[in-house]
């Protein structure tokens, strides 16, 4: 019960740090995100571990094990957000790590590995349209001269973004562990979806977690007065965009069966105004399976759109892709073990797919990986109202420490 | 010959006043579009105008009759532009009524009724959404209240602007001009549409102007994971605008042969990331027609499909009418004088629609209105590649001349 408030009392903490009025907003390498970067690492120093932060902007809190030179057990989420998004979303898996921490020191138990929290830096995409930076970085996924002019809304660069946080770009390499042995990472993160609470199940043991592709795609017509040019006289790029959306969506729709998804969240009208026939439009396109087969029949539909749309309404259309991720295969050794303690103590639980990345994906390059669901209300995410449980984050938490121990331990 | 490098050079000089890099952008009530109707003021003050700012920053520049209290003869257009538009649009009607005045200085004649410019404050509906702002506060059609508060994309209110052009929003009921008799208005423009250039002709003589309605609608879905929400849970706004966008193209294009046309030329996702679902979209709409019938089809249809997106889709379409006008006929006396000034010039020229709105539209509620088209190349309007030839500016600058030296004499 006393455990139940403090963990709540450092959930709210975290979720001060907020910038926006309507649920949480606190974005990569902002005020707000550094802010709680930094109230997060007094609260690990309060529980006597080590803290460092690296060159990338992780924050990296130890506590040291009994016996020299063993591998540590990782845990770790992230405090950034979206625009407006919910106060689960990372703040779950950083705050759970701590509370575990909180535990072990509560017990006095000594392990005989070190195990560490990581708040990974950037997870989200919305600032820089690449996600899981972070983690990308700390396990060499991350193509350094590809991202460094990324631009978030505001024409400020990630290589600027950095330095504005006192980071320096040229030497984000320093924060690979690539040469380092990890003993094992978990993530306790919320599902993001209805799986769990359709199924009335408490935990989801991921078992694979979709990759994306992402595309910018720019459509050039030619913006002329919406007075006087006739119907048949227009190249109007906007409603090239239309088409090429509801395309997408159809394709997608026929692979429903492999949970490949595709969303076209971003679009500008440059120089729109009501009197003026749109001449030039930017979207950008998000599609995600953990097949790729199926994720690649969705592109060569959307491929086959372009050029269909292009001829019949005389557009010139340039597709970039920003991104294309490899879907990942997480450990099955630690589903089994996750699976046991579910159990043991009694916990319904059933595997699945991750429809959403996580920093738990990039890590699966350095060592096995266990990344633990609990249920999401309405299945909401990245929206004010997202919600999990208390309850069922603390059955999560029980998980992650029962987790940790197994593997805390030599032999 | 002396003549045409007078109007070029002044011409030029108009268009100096430019913030944009592409083409001509001088937004109504900024400092470019303040300093350039200052500039122009001085120009008119040289060729011994009397000179006022009215209380909505229309310039009027007056040249006295001989005979007391006979109303003016007046000429005008705007000075304003779209965002990168071109340079003809509104400056050829200003600088061209300048040239005239040029000319009846030069040859010294007096005419019996006072001769006016008017460069007309706002008459692009760029920056706040509705057009002609200053003629409609001078013939009395200007909702006031209605408009108060609508903002540009910066969220600056139009009574926001005007204080910024030290006008007082509260007191431009005082720019109206209902009570007083004018002659006859004469407008010279650019086509914006390709009629002329397409059946070889100097001259458009227009009839009749097309109206808009313009809509705001507003889609609201639920903002989600673009990762975890399968297709067929989703209510995804944006798609619901790309099929209301679509159809409304379809409906327009029926209604081809009255020239309707509309145009869905701006869409905000609110807080858009590539990683949610579109949850709340923004777009604007222009439906234009000289037959309020074949208009009214239009908008029938649309309303039709915003009620079926939203059956279909599950989201919340509300749309407004942000403003609804009514065609407009011109003076049947002034086409046939404007008809045989060219037959007496052998200038080939046709009788036509304007497709688009103009400050004569508003004025022909206070008087008589003649509306003189000159060729545009290519159609193109609202864009910095918008041309007319120099000597078709010429041939328009002499019909103006001789229509404006027909109506200002007693008799």
């Amino acid at each position: 019960m006393d455990r139940k408030r403090r963990y709540q009392a450092l959930f709210d903490n975290i979720n001060q740090y907020n910038s926006g009025e309507k649920g949480i907003t606190r974005i990569a390498y902002t005020n707000e995100e550094q802010t709680c970067t930094s109230a997060f690492m007094r609260m690990c120093k309060a529980e006597n571990l080590d803290i460092r932060m690296d060159h990338c902007g992780n924050v990296i809190a130890r506590r040291n094990g009994k016996i020299e030179g063993l591998p540590p057990v990782v845990m770790g989420s992230h405090l950034d957000t979206v625009y407006q998004g919910g106060k689960y979303d990372g703040v779950v898996g950083v705050t759970a790590a701590l509370e575990v921490i909180k535990r072990l020191n509560e017990k006095r138990i000594e392990t005989d590995h070190p195990i560490e929290i990581i708040s990974f830096a950037c997870e989200e995409s919305s600032r820089f349209g690449i996600s899981t930076v972070g983690s990308k970085i700390m396990s060499g996924l991350f193509q350094k001269e590809k991202y460094r002019s990324l631009k978030d809304k505001d024409g400020i660069t990630m290589e600027k973004a950095f330095s504005l946080c006192a980071l320096d770009y040229n030497s984000i390499d320093q924060a690979s562990r690539g040469n380092e042995e990890l003993k094992a990472f978990f993530e306790l993160h919320i599902e993001q979806g209805p799986v769990l609470i359709n199924n009335n199940k408490k935990i989801g043991i991921v078992t694979g977690i979709a990759a994306p592709v992402r595309l910018h795609i720019q459509i050039s017509g030619k913006a002329s007065h919406s007075g006087t040019t006739p119907m048949n006289m227009r190249k109007d790029a906007f409603l090239g965009a239309s088409e090429i959306a509801l395309a997408l969506e159809k394709a997608a729709k026929l692979e429903q069966e492999y949970g490949t998804v595709a969303t076209l969240g971003v679009i500008d009208i440059l120089n729109g105004a009501m009197n003026v026939v749109p001449g030039e439009v930017e979207v950008k396109i998000d599609i995600r399976s953990t097949s790729v087969a199926s994720r690649q029949r969705v592109l060569d539909h959307l491929y086959q759109t372009i050029y269909s749309v292009q001829e019949t309404r005389q557009l010139e259309i340039v597709s970039t892709e920003i991104i294309s991720e490899v879907p990942v295969l997480l450990s099955d050794e630690i589903s089994h073990v996750l699976e046991s303690i579910c159990e043991e103590k009694g916990i319904s639980n059933q595997r699945m797919i991750s429809g959403a990345g996580h920093d738990a994906m990039n890590m699966n390059k350095l060592c096995p990986v266990g990344l633990i669901f609990v249920p999401s209300v309405d299945g909401l995410s990245h929206h004010p109202n997202e919600y999990t449980d208390l309850d069922d984050i603390i059955m999560g938490i029980d998980i992650l420490e029962e987790a940790v121990l197994r593997y805390a331990f030599a032999r």
